[in-house]
């Protein structure tokens, strides 16, 4: 080892590099840590921290016309987008020392640098010129917003990078995309006053989510103001001093104060020299090759999280971090498990799904039984708001196992949360009935729901 | 069969009542309900709805303060008490209403009137004098609130039914009692805002919960306000106009403009008739006898739900009517399993729990492992609010399997009954630990508690 400066340089100080960094040297590994712009990475400076903490401040308009039907009068109220923005951005300054301090007293030395490869074991750190000769080596760079094709006017176009930090709320912004940012988005600029126009090439929005998820949620933003247009495509952008006329694909056209695209993200590795590293890509969307144990094709280089572009998700990178820092440094080799992950989409109302869509398990189980339930939240009914939950669960008919549940509610995050234990345990629709249910509550419906609404039985021919 | 006018008669047309009377009317029994006040019960008419409906019109006040943090300036708000009563109540007729249809739609008939018991077989309906001979009976006549010894001035103290339709809202209130009702409504009364004192004779709130949960929830009620003063009783109530003097055991007063009492309920077992009926009742606190199938002494009538005095919940009542009706009318002998059943108590923030408390769980088990986790929930860092979020797990230390689960925070209610399906397949600790995180959420912390913060080891000798 005495050959090496460190026993393990992390390429970046994001969720996962944060967490591999602080086990690796809890087991004893001398660790460095570069990092080119903030320690946190995404989730925390750029991603679902600062997303949800808009998320909240989107809430209030709507928690505000609520409470008329609950006997409060309520005088308008006014919104300012600097102070949202200022008291995010305070936050997110003390999370970032928060995890920044997380690594350092671990052990990790943390380096404000962009590093890359000068060879399979040396790294070069940009910032200073220094070079680092490391044992091991962890890729956690992340992903970052890709705008697709170049067109007309591209230079115009913001990202979610950009829109934290947007000088003002714009009256009005055209979002390209139909995945949960854009949606996401969509609801934070609705919700805090924005006029808002979903550009979504596909059919509709969140594909990959069950369908009827798609339909509710689409229904849902339609009636909070968001105007959804699906089949289109947004093919140039103009500047005409402060605005911006978005051409659509069907010979039509918008004009907003700003234009944003939400269209995918691709992993962080370009010019950061992994083909002197030896380390292989994918070629579609060039995320690195890692097996079970986020080995990359260099035996003593790992990566883990969005560079991986295996499941992009926070907790994921963490845990496939953890694991690495186990598997190598902690003497306890460990495989991240990637099914039955829940997710939720922070919209309004909220998305959370764990497990199979209908459509999917409907291709992979012979007999599946559809639990559904569409209903008014308590809420709702003194407040007047025209809203509704869905709760729906997805069930292998021969072995009763519940596949999948997927919710569009408030809270839905939350549930599914607690939801996915039971699924990770493999329950089955029985295991859900014999749970009591407490009332009042949305989430009783899961354990109450006592008919399927469909019953599908495979064709023998298909 | 011919020589009774009907095969089944329910007493009561509460929760419990109207499911049985449904279900059996659906197994095609001729069923008679006999409601003497209004359909729905104590959860529709004036228990769990009702108070859920003013939790949420209690929550308003704290959501326009956090909304500064956000970007948002509220001017002050004003609360009008008598509209949200006539509201609450406008949908709690709604409820009645489609209470009355669901029994009546699945053929039941439905009488206003008191019933009470001639004989084992016969019934008699006081609104008209009618006499009615069943076959079977159904005794699901709930409970009431009981305000315990008589002290002098009683006739000015108020129940929970009362609150729910004082004329206007007390500026100030001393709400004697530690139970979740107590609990709830000094929550209620504070956030609408009056200024509440809650009297109470035990050493802390919510005897039963886990000890945990009780210190966190005390702190949390302190800082929104509301006085707990514990270790006292109300020893006597006195009128000065429209003013009340409450003297306590300490021998100091408290004058307030309204005075309620929320220290217990008793089964509504009096002047039913049940010894002409030969149906037996427990000495203590008054419920009926029932076996597992809530089958009382006298072989044809059954009784479930509060009157039973079990598990004093809306769900459990309407399991055990639903669990009567298959059993007797249905051809399929059904008991209710009355483990492990998750509650929430709707206070600011919500409780949620399921399972063994820690005292429990070391009374029971040789090796209990505590994991517990405080934190600051992610909307208080915006808000500034100084509240806390409280996650604990008890765990067998032998099986590792997780005995109970307690949350105080928001959404506590919701998080918890699906943690439930999880507890009532015997979780492990390890099956939570399996689980992915959902980030951010705070049923995340749930499932990513990694060291137990005590390990309690059974002396040998104890």
């Amino acid at each position: 080892m005495t050959a090496h400066d460190v026993d393990l340089f992390v390429i970046g100080g994001g969720s996962g590099g944060v967490r591999a960094a602080r086990i690796a040297a809890g087991h004893g590994a001398r660790v460095m840590m570069a990092e080119e712009y903030r320690v946190g990475g995404t989730c925390v400076i750029r991603g679902c921290v600062p997303k949800k903490l808009m998320v909240y401040a989107a809430h209030v308009r709507d928690e505000i016309a609520d409470a008329a039907g609950y006997g409060w009068s309520v005088p308008p109220a006014s919104f300012d987008w600097p102070t949202l923005i200022a008291n995010k951005d305070r936050e997110i300054a003390r999370l970032e020392a928060a995890y920044t301090a997380n690594a350092t007293q671990a052990g990790a030395r943390v380096v404000k640098s962009r590093a890359v490869f000068e060879d399979a074991h040396t790294l070069r750190l940009l910032a200073h010129g220094e070079t680092v000769r490391a044992a091991h080596v962890l890729i956690a760079t992340g992903a970052a917003p890709n705008h697709g094709p170049a067109i007309p006017g591209i230079e115009h176009v913001i990202s979610s990078n950009e829109a934290f930090h947007l000088p003002e709320l714009p009256r009005r912004i055209v979002i390209q995309g139909g995945g949960y940012i854009a949606v996401e988005f969509a609801g934070i600029f609705a919700g805090l006053g924005s006029e808002v126009t979903l550009v979504y090439r596909g059919d509709n929005i969140l594909r990959g989510f069950d369908d009827d998820v798609r339909a509710h949620l689409r229904r849902e933003m339609e009636m909070h103001g968001i105007a959804i247009r699906t089949g289109l495509t947004v093919n140039a952008v103009e500047k005409h001093g402060e605005l911006f006329t978005s051409h659509l694909s069907d010979g039509s056209s918008l004009v907003t104060e700003q234009v944003m695209f939400a269209i995918g993200r691709h992993p962080n590795v370009a010019n950061l020299g992994l083909e002197k590293a030896g380390v292989a890509v994918h070629g579609d969307f060039g995320g690195i090759v890692v097996d079970a144990f986020s080995r990359s094709s260099a035996p003593h280089i790992y990566a883990v999280g969005d560079v991986t572009n295996r499941v992009n998700l926070t907790p994921v990178a963490i845990r496939e971090a953890h694991a690495f820092a186990d598997s190598v440094f902690g003497g306890k080799p460990t495989r991240v498990d990637h099914d039955d992950i829940a997710t939720a989409v922070f919209s309004q109302p909220e998305v959370g799904t764990c497990g199979l869509t209908e459509a999917r398990a409907r291709a992979k189980f012979a007999r599946v039984d559809i639990y559904r339930s569409e209903f008014r939240p308590l809420k709702a009914t003194l407040s007047g708001r025209d809203t509704r939950v869905l709760m729906k669960l997805v069930v292998d008919a021969e072995s009763d196992r519940v596949l999948g549940c997927h919710i569009v509610g408030d809270d839905a995050g939350e549930i599914i949360q607690a939801v996915a234990i039971a699924i990770k345990m493999k329950a089955t629709k029985a295991d859900f009935d014999a749970t009591m249910a407490l009332h009042p509550s949305t989430a009783e419906e899961l354990v109450t729901m006592r008919a399927p609404v469909a019953r599908h039985v495979r064709d023998a021919a298909e």
